[in-house]
C-alpha cells in the first residue's frame, strides 16, 4: 500500500492579546483573540520528521505579540495583513492566513460621560476578520458572529409543502429570533475598514423592517443590504440558526394563548445559510 | 445498618419562558430562564416509593406557563413570589423556592430611534432573583452575574506577604478585570423592585472610579456603594474572579512594554468573595 | 450609613497540574484541577487595602506546583489534605480549603495490553475531593460528577398528585437517565481512600438493579448502597438531575411506538438532591 | 446595484433521537445528533418569499424520526444514507446531506456480566458519519470526535528553524497530548461499516507506538494506519490540537524538575491538519 499527503495546514490558534492604548487619555482596549494557518511545502515534516522548515507555532505566537506592540492597530484587518504578509514569506509557505476575532469593550458610563479608562464587555457579539496571503495577493474578508436578535411580529411561515411527515401549521404571525454570524468579502485593494459600522447597521435594520415570509427571505434582504450599505463589498456569506420560540399550549388550564407565551428551545433548531453577491453592472 | 433522610430537595430546572407584551404597541419582550425546587416531609417518596405527595416536576412547568399568561410581570421579584406562595401551599411543603435569571434585550436601532418589536440580546449579563417562601415568609433576593468589567488602571496590588514559594512581584499598575456576579438581601416587605438599576449603577461606578489595592478592596468598595444605593438593601454577596491580565515578555525580541501588550489568561484565576451587611445605626 | 464585612473567601481557582510518574516502567499519569480557598482575618484587606496578611493567590499556585514534586500523591485526598495543613498555618487563616477533581485516564491497549505510557480519557467523570482544615481538625470529603448513565426499563412514575395544572400521564416503564454528582463524608481518621472504587460500584450497581418508582427512590437506593460500601463514609450528598427522554408521538404518520423512539431533551430537567446519613447502631 | 443568490443551504440541526431496541433482551440503545441539509432550486424561497418548494425543517425533524421507527439502524451510516435518499427526491433538491454523531453507550456490570438494561456513557468521544446524495450517487464517510489522548514520552520537536521571534527550546522528551478528529471517505459501494473499530485501533495504535518528531509526523503515521487497517477507505482527514502541557519552572523553589510537573493548558494550542490518501497500485 503507497499513502499520499494530499493536502495540509498547520498554526497556532487561540492566541489571546490585549492591547492597551494609553500613550493619550481616554485609553483604548483592544481584545483579540488570533489564529494563525499556514499551507505550503511541509511535507517531509510530516513524512520524515524533518522539521527544517517547520515554523514553530510557539514562534506564531511570539510573533504576534511583538508586532502588536510595533503596530498602532487601528483596525484589526490591517494589523492581520501585515502578520498574513510576514508568515507569507517564511521558507516553503504557499498561503498564510490570519483569522481574528474582536471582542468589544465599551467605555463604562462615569457621572453621564464615558469613563477614560474602565470598560465594560459589550457582550456575546465578536467581530471577525481573516487575512490570506497567497500568490502574492491578500484577501480580506470581515464579519461578525453571535448578534443575537429577535422580532415579535413580522414574521410568517406559510405556503410550504405538505407531505405524509409534516404536522407543522402555517403561522402568519410567530417570534423569528437568530443569532447572525455574517462574512463578507472586501474588493483587492479596499482599505476603508470602518465600513463594518454601516454593514452591521445595514443588516440589523434590514432583519427589523423586513415583513418575512420565511427566514430565507430575512436573510436575502439583510445581505442585500449588506451590499448597498458598502460598495467595497463583493459578496457576502451569512449563516442564520432558526431559534425557535414554540407557542405553549395553555387550553388544558382553561387558558388562551394569543402569541404571548412561548418556550424558547435550543434544539432541534434550523439552520439557514447562503451567499449572495454583488452583480457586475 | 440503618440510614436516614436528613434533607431533600426536588424540583424543575431551566423552565424557559418568553413573554411578549404586544396589547399595546411597542412590544415588550420579558426572557427567562426559571428553577422551581421544593423542600419538605417527602421521605416517603425517597424510602418507600411513595408518590402520593409528590407533585410532579412536569406540573411545577405547566404552572409557570400558566402564571406567565395570567400575571403582567412587572417585575420578576414578585412573579417569582407569586410562585413560591403557589407551591408553598401545596401538601407537605415547607420551602418552595423560585430562582429566575432574566435574559435583557434592548430595542434595535430604526431609523435613529428605538424599534417598536425587533429586539438584540443585551450581552451576557443576566439579572437574577431567588424568591423563597418559608414559614409564612417570603425572602427576596435580586441580583445579577456576567457583567465583564476591565480598567486599565488605577489598580496595584503590593505590600503582600512573601514566603519560599512567592515569586508575584509587586505592582502599583495593572489590569484589573472580572465578571461581577452579585446577589443582595431586601428587606422583609420591600417591593419597589426597579432599584436594580440604582444598585447595578452604583456598583459598577465604584469599580470604574476606585483607587484599588487589591479585588478585595474593590469589591469591598463595590458593596458598600450598593447598600449605599439602596436602603431597602440588607445585605449583599459578591463574588469576583480575577481574569488575570499578564504582561508578556518582549525583552527577547527586544522590545520593552510598557504596560501595553498583555495576554488575557482563563485560568488558573484568583476567586474573591465576600457578604457586607448594613449595620444598624 | 455603616457597613460590615460579615464573611470573606479568597483563593486561587482551577490550578491545572498533571504530574507524571515516571520512576519506573509503567508510566502513570495524574491530572487535576486543584482550588485553593481560604477564610480568616483578612478585613483590612477589604476595608484598609491593606495586603500584609493576604496570600497572594500566585503563591497558592507556586506552593501546589513544588508540593506535587515533593509528594507521591498516592490519594489525591492525602494531598490535598497536605495542602490544606500548610495554607492554614498562615497567619490570620482560621479555614483553609483544598477542593481538587481528578480527570481519570486509561491506558491504550498496545497488542491487547495496556501501553506502558499511552493513554485515553476516560470520560467526562471527574473524581473530587474537598479537604478542609479549621480549628485544628481536617474533614476530608470525596466524590464523583458527570458519570452518565441511563436504563431502558425497570423505572415508572406514577401515583403523584393531580392539581389543575398537571398533564403528566402516568407511566410505568419510561427510560431513567441522569447525570450522577455524588459527594461522601469520611469518618475522622479515615485514610484508606482506595474506598472510592467500591463505593462508586455500588452506587452504579444500585441504579442498574432499582426497580424504581422515581427518581427520588433511586436516589436513594444510591445512596444506601454507598453507605454500606464503605463503614467509613458517615453520609452521601447525591444530585441528580432528570434527563427527560420523551416518547415520541408517531401517530400522525400512522405509526406506533412501542417505548422505541425518544428525543433526549435538556430543557427543563428534574433536579432531585438528598442527603442520606448512617445512623449510629 | 443588483445582487444574486449564489449559494445557499437550508435544513434542521441537533435532532436528538434515542432508539432502544427492545425486541429481545438485553436492549440496545442508539443515541444519535442529526443534522439534515439541502440544496437545491430555492432561489424563489429567498428572493421571493415563495415556500412552494421549502420542505420545512420541522417536517425533516418528524421524517428522522418516523424512519428511525421503521429502520433496524444496525449501522448508522445506512440509516442516513436511506435518510439523504429520501430528501434527494423532493423537488428541486439537488444535494441532500444527513450528518450524524453517535455517542456510544457501554453496558454497565453486573455481578461481574454486562448488564441487559443498564448502560453508562462511554465519554466525550462520538462517532461521526455524513451520507451526502447529489446526482444519483451516494458519498459516504465516517469517523470520530473527541477522542482525547495523551503519551508520556516517546515524543520530541527539534531541529525547526529558529527566527528573532523563536525562543522554545529543542527538546527530545515531551508530554504529546490531542484530541482526535478524524474522518474517513469510504469507497463507492463499500458497505461493511463495521470496519469503524478496526480502522479506530490502527490509529490509536499509531499514536501509541510512534517515536514522534512532531505533531505532524504522529499524524500522518496515524492516517497511514487508517488506511492500512481497510482497504475501502479512500482518504482520511485528521486534525488534531496540540493541548500543550508545559514543564513547570519550580527552581525558584529550590527544586529540579525532571519531566515531572506540568501544567496542562487550553490556549493558545497549535492545530495541525492533514488529508492523507490511498495511492492507486
Amino acid at each position: 500500500m503507497s499513502v499520499e499527503l494530499v493536502w495540509s495546514r498547520y498554526g497556532k490558534s487561540s492566541v489571546r492579546l490585549v492591547k492597551v492604548r494609553r500613550a493619550s487619555d481616554p485609553h483604548d482596549v483592544i481584545d483579540l483573540t488570533i489564529d494563525v494557518s499556514l499551507e505550503g511545502a511541509f511535507e517531509k515534516v510530516y513524512t520524515d520528521g524533518d522539521n527544517s522548515a517547520c515554523v514553530a507555532t510557539d514562534t506564531m505566537k511570539n510573533t504576534i505579540y511583538a508586532f502588536a506592540r510595533r503596530d498602532p492597530i487601528d483596525h484589526v484587518e490591517a494589523f492581520a495583513s501585515r502578520l498574513a504578509d510576514h508568515f507569507s514569506k517564511k521558507p516553503g509557505v504557499s498561503l498564510a492566513q490570519i483569522a481574528a476575532a474582536e471582542h468589544p469593550w465599551t467605555r463604562l458610563p462615569a457621572d453621564g460621560r464615558p469613563h477614560p479608562h474602565a470598560f465594560a464587555r459589550a457582550g456575546e457579539e465578536d467581530w471577525t476578520t481573516v487575512a490570506t496571503r497567497s500568490a502574492g495577493r491578500t484577501s480580506i474578508t470581515s464579519g461578525l458572529r453571535g448578534l443575537v436578535v429577535l422580532k415579535t411580529t413580522d414574521s410568517a411561515f406559510a405556503g410550504f409543502p405538505r407531505d405524509e411527515y409534516t404536522t407543522l401549521p402555517e403561522v402568519r404571525d410567530r417570534i423569528l429570533a437568530t443569532s447572525i454570524t455574517a462574512t463578507w468579502q472586501y474588493a483587492d485593494g479596499f482599505t476603508d475598514f470602518s465600513a463594518r459600522t454601516g454593514i452591521r447597521q445595514a443588516m440589523v435594520g434590514a432583519f427589523a423592517a423586513h415583513e418575512s415570509e420565511s427566514v430565507q427571505q430575512t436573510l436575502y434582504a439583510m445581505g442585500a443590504a449588506a451590499l448597498a450599505a458598502c460598495s467595497g463589498v463583493t459578496e457576502i456569506l451569512l449563516s442564520l440558526p432558526n431559534r425557535h420560540h414554540l407557542l405553549v399550549d395553555l387550553k388544558p388550564f382553561g387558558l388562551d394563548n394569543p402569541n404571548e407565551i412561548f418556550v424558547a428551545t435550543d434544539q432541534p433548531f434550523g439552520l439557514i445559510e447562503a451567499r449572495i453577491k454583488r452583480m457586475p453592472t
